[in-house]
C-alpha cells in the first residue's frame, strides 16, 4: 500500500481514458546482501566501458569484421541494421547526419563464485559468504559481466522509486527487529539506512538527455523555433512508467528541455520530416494546424530494438532518424554493440588493448570476463565450444546465448545438448555464442510478484547505467550515472522483470 | 497517460497484494478562469479565519450555547461528540489530556455575482465576466463561504498532483492554439504558467503536522524511546491515496518524523495505550514481540468524521485519544466546529466582534457570509426561515443543509418544501439550515471523470488549507498552508469529488 514508491505497469493497452488498470511492479521484500567493495567497483568500471564503447562504435571496420560479417549469413537483425546503416552512409542516404553519438549504456553484472570443476568439493556459498569480513568476499567474489545494452536500457525508473521504498520502509523501521530474518535466519547484518545507497537513475538519465540536447545547440532550421528532445516508443508499451518519470524530470528542470514522445513505425513518419539540412523537425501532437515544429536535438530510443519492429515502415523509420542531424541515442553502429557477438569478440588477444589506452584498464575490464566461445564450424575456437556444448559432461557449466538479444531466448546448461541437436542444421549454431555459467552466491529473502510473496533463495544482478558523448574520436562526457539491482528465484534461469521472473531491489552493502 | 499526476482511487478493498484496481481521480481538462485578487484575498482571510476557530474552540460554554444545545435534541451525533467531552473532562474521565489544541483547516468559497431578486433582469454571467479588467471582477464578484471544515480535510494531496499535472501540460504546449477553447469560443486569457499557481499542499500539511510534533517535545514516558505521528484512519479507505504522501513527506524530512497509521475502532483499542501520565503509546504494526512501543505526539483524525463510525468500539476509540497528552488535530471541541450549525451562530450580531480583536478582521470574514438561518420553530428567525423554506416562490433562492455534516445531504431550491413536508414531525426541522444560495459566475471547460470527458458549463469552489496551533488561548502558530480548486457541471447541485462530481482543477488566475 506505498502508491508513491510503487512502479505501475499496465498489462495491455487501456482505451478507456477514464480508468487503467495496472500492477505493481514486482519487488524483493528485504534488501538484498552485496558486497560494498563490488558495488563502488561496479561503478567505477562504467566510464571505462563507456569510453570502451565509444571507441568501438567509432571502428566501423573493426565492427563489421568481428560482429556483422560473421552474422550476416545467419542473422536476419543483423543483416537489416547494416543495410540501413550502409544505405545512410552512401550518397543515396546523403551520409551520416550527425558527428556526434551518444549512449545510454547498462552493464550487467552478477557476482561469481570461481571454484575448480576438477575438485570433488565445492566451494562454500550461501548467505555465509556474505557476512563474512570485507577481506574474505573480496577473495571469494568476483564480478562478471552478464551482458553490455546499448539500446533503449530499461529499469531506471523501476529501480529508483523501488531503493526509495525499502529505503522508506527502513527508516519505518519494519525492518529492526524479527522479521528481518530470511529463510529462517537471523540476519547478520542489519538493515540500516547507512547501508542502503541512493539511487537518483531518472536524475541521470534526465540529466544525460538534458546535456546531450544541450550539446546539440542552437535552432538551425528556419522553419522551428525551439529545439528538443524525442522519445521514440513502441506503440501501447505496457512498461510506460519506466519512460514517463524521465520524460517529466527533463520538463521539470530550471530551464526546461522540451521533450515529445512518438510512436515507432508510422507516428515517426507523419509526424517527422528532414528540412533542408537535415535537421529533424517534429509536429507534436495535441497542437494546432500552422503551429511550428520542433527541430529535434536527441533521438532516444526507446523501440526499434527488436527484430520484429523491422517491416517497411519500421525500416523507413530508423532511416529518416539516422539520416538527421539529431543526435541518435543510439546510432546504428552504437545499436549494434548490444549483440552478444561483441562481447565474445571482445575475448580475442588484443582487441582490448587496441581500444583502451592504460594497461590498468583493460585487466579491470577483462576481469570482468568469463569464457566465451563462438558457435561457428569454421574456426578452432568454435570447434572447440560445439564439442562442450554438446556433451552433457560440460555443456551444464554454459549458457547458450544468441549473438543478437539484449536477454530472453537463452538455453542453459543441460539443456543445450538437446537443444542443438533438434536444430536439424548445423550452420544455424552459428547464431549464438556459448558463455561460462556465472555461479552466483545465493541468499534468502522473500519476493512479491505477480507469482505472490514467496520466501526463496535468490541470485541478483546489478546493472551499472553509463551515459557518454562523443564526438570524431573525441569524448565530450563520459558518466556513471544510475544503477539497478535485480533479485529473481535461485532455480529460474532467466532473469526478467517484465516477464515476472525478476524483482527490483536494493543491495544491502556489506 | 501522465502517471505522475495522476492521484489513484482504490474503488473498493483489495485484498490482493498483487494487484490493485484504481482509477484516476477526476479532473479538469483546462484550467478555469478565477480572479486572481480574490485568490489571494481567500489566502489572506485564512490566518483570520484559522484564529477565529481557534477562539471559539476555546470557549465550551459559548459552544454549549450556541451549537450543542439547539443539536441535543434532533441530532444523535451532536449527543455522542459532546458526551464524550463530558466524560473525558470529567473526574472519572481524568480531565482534558492536553493543554494543546490543533487544527487543519479547510475554508470553502465560491465566487458569487450578486443580484437584485426584484428587478427582472439579471446580471449577466458567464464568460465576459471573468474576461472583464481586474476593477469590474473586482467590482462584480464577490468571495463567499460555502463551509468550513475542521476535521478530516481531504483532497489536499490531489490539488497538489492536478496542479502539478496542469503546469505540466502548459509546458508542453497543448494549451497554445486552437485546442484552448473551451465551448468554442477562443479564450481570452491565454494559459501560461505565470497565471497558474503552484500548489505545495502535501509539504505544507507535512509541515503543520511537523511543527506540532516539534511543540509537543520529547519522549516522556519511560517505556518509549521516541515520539511520532500518528494517522487514524478509516478501514479500507478508498481515497488513502489522498493520505499516503503526506505521511510519506512526514518520512522524507531531514529529520524524519516517524508517522504511523492505524484504522479507526478495534486498532486503535489494540495498538495503543495510556501511560501512567497519559502519554499515547502505540505499537507499530510490523514490528516484532519486545519491540519498544512510540509515543505518540500528534493525532492526526482522518476518520472519526461520521456518526456511523461511533459504536461502542468507536466511542472507547475516540475516548482513549481525546484522554491520552498527545495534541489531537482535531479534539472534539475542534471537531464540532465543523457543524453548519456554527456558521450560521456566527452571524448573529456581537459573535464575531466577541471573538475577533480588530474591526478590519471582523469585516473581512463577514463579507464572505451569505444569508444563513435557523429552522428551528421557537425563534423569530427560525420561524422566519420557515416561511422562506415552504414557500415555492422564494424556496428556490435557498439550500437547507443538515447542520452537522462536511458536504453531502443537502437539498436545494425547488425541492425544499416538498422534502420538509415529506419529513413528518416538523421537530425534525430544527437539525437544518436554511443558507442563501451562492450564484457562482459559469464558465466553460471540458471535465474528465468516471462518466467519461465532457464539455459543459461548469461552476468552482476554492477551498484554502489553514494550520493553527494554540495552547491555552495563546496561538503559537497560524498560517495558510495550501489551497485546492474543485470545479463540476453547472447543472449538478453537489460538489463530492469522492463521489464524481467535482473535478479537482486549476485556477487560471485573471
Amino acid at each position: 500500500m506505498h502508491l508513491k514508491h510503487i512502479s505501475l505497469n499496465q498489462p495491455q493497452p487501456s482505451h478507456n481514458i477514464t480508468s487503467s488498470s495496472s500492477y505493481p511492479i514486482s519487488t524483493s521484500i528485504f534488501p538484498t546482501p552485496f558486497p560494498k567493495s563490488l558495488f563502488h567497483h561496479a561503478h567505477t568500471l562504467q566510464p571505462i566501458y563507456n569510453e570502451l564503447y565509444a571507441r568501438l562504435s567509432d571502428n566501423e571496420s573493426w565492427l563489421y569484421d568481428a560482429v556483422i560479417k560473421p552474422l550476416l549469413p545467419v542473422d536476419p537483425f543483423a543483416r537489416i541494421l547494416w543495410e540501413i546503416q550502409l544505405l545512410v552512409k552512401s550518397k543515396r542516404g546523403g551520409g551520416y547526419g550527425s558527428d556526434t553519438s551518444m549512449g545510454l549504456f547498462r552493464s550487467d553484472y552478477m557476482l561469481h563464485v570461481p571454484r575448480d570443476y576438477n575438485e570433488e568439493v565445492e566451494v562454500e556459498v550461501g548467505n555465509s559468504l556474505l557476512d563474512e569480513s570485507e577481506n574474505a568476499q573480496q577473495g571469494l567474489l568476483q564480478l562478471k559481466q552478464v551482458e553490455f545494452n546499448t539500446i533503449a536500457c530499461a529499469g531506471g525508473c523501476h529501480a529508483n522509486k523501488v531503493v526509495d521504498m525499502h529505503r522508506y520502509l527502513t527508516r519505518t523501521g519494519v525492518y529492526d527487529d524479527s522479521l528481518s530474518r530470511a529463510n529462517g535466519e537471523e540476519r547478520k547484518s542489519p538493515i540500516t539506512l547507512s547501508s542502503l545507497p541512493t539511487n537518483e537513475n531518472i536524475k541521470g538519465l534526465a540529466d544525460s538527455l538534458a546535456t546531450a540536447h544541450d550539446i546539440y545547440g542552437p535552432v538551425r532550421s528556419d522553419l522551428a523555433t525551439k529545439t528538443g528532445v524525442l522519445f521514440v516508443v513502441q506503440p501501447n508499451n505496457f512498461n510506460v512508467a519506466d519512460e514517463l518519470p524521465i520524460e517529466y524530470a527533463l520538463w521539470d528542470r530550471e530551464s526546461p528541455v522540451p521533450t515529445y514522445r512518438v510512436e515507432w513505425g508510422d507516428d515517426v513518419l507523419e509526424r517527422t520530416c528532414l528540412s533542408g539540412n537535415r535537421e529533424l523537425l517534429f509536429y507534436p501532437h495535441l497542437q494546432g494546424e500552422g503551429s511550428k515544429p520542433v527541430e529535434i536535438s536527441v533521438v532516444y530510443l526507446r523501440a526499434g530494438l527488436e527484430v520484429h519492429e523491422y517491416d517497411a515502415v519500421g525500416i523507413a523509420c530508423r532511416v529518416r532518424l539516422e539520416q538527421s542531424r539529431a543526435i541518435k541515442c543510439p546510432s546504428v553502429l552504437g545499436h549494434v554493440l548490444t549483440f552478444k557477438k561483441v562481447q565474445q569478440a571482445l575475448m580475442a588477444p588484443g582487441v582490448l588493448e587496441r581500444f583502451l589506452d592504460s594497461e590498468e584498464k583493460v585487466l579491470a575490464i577483462r576481469d570482468t570476463f568469463v569464457g566465451m566461445y563462438p558457435m561457428d564450424g569454421d574456426s578452432e575456437e568454435g570447434r572447440f565450444a560445439r564439442g562442450l556444448a554438446t556433451d552433457p559432461e560440460t555443456a551444464w557449466r554454459y549458457i547458450l546465448k544468441p549473438s543478437l538479444e539484449g536477454g530472453g531466448h537463452n538455453v542453459y546448461g543441460e539443456d543445450i545438448p538437446g537443444f542443438l541437436l533438434g536444430m536439424g542444421s548445423e550452420s544455424e549454431w552459428g547464431r549464438y555464442v556459448l558463455m561460462e555459467r556465472i555461479r552466483p552466491p545465493v541468499v534468502g529473502n522473500v519476493l512479491m510478484s505477480r507469482m505472490g510473496v514467496e520466501e526463496s533463495d535468490v541470485v541478483s544482478e546489478l546493472g551499472v547505467f553509463g551515459f557518454c558523448i562523443w564526438k570524431k574520436g573525441e569524448i565530450l562526457r563520459n558518466e556513471t550515472v544510475g544503477w539497478s539491482l535485480k533479485t529473481k528465484f535461485a532455480d529460474v534461469d532467466e532473469m526478467s522483470v517484465v516477464k515476472g521472473f525478476g524483482c527490483f531491489d536494493t543491495p544491502l552493502l556489506v
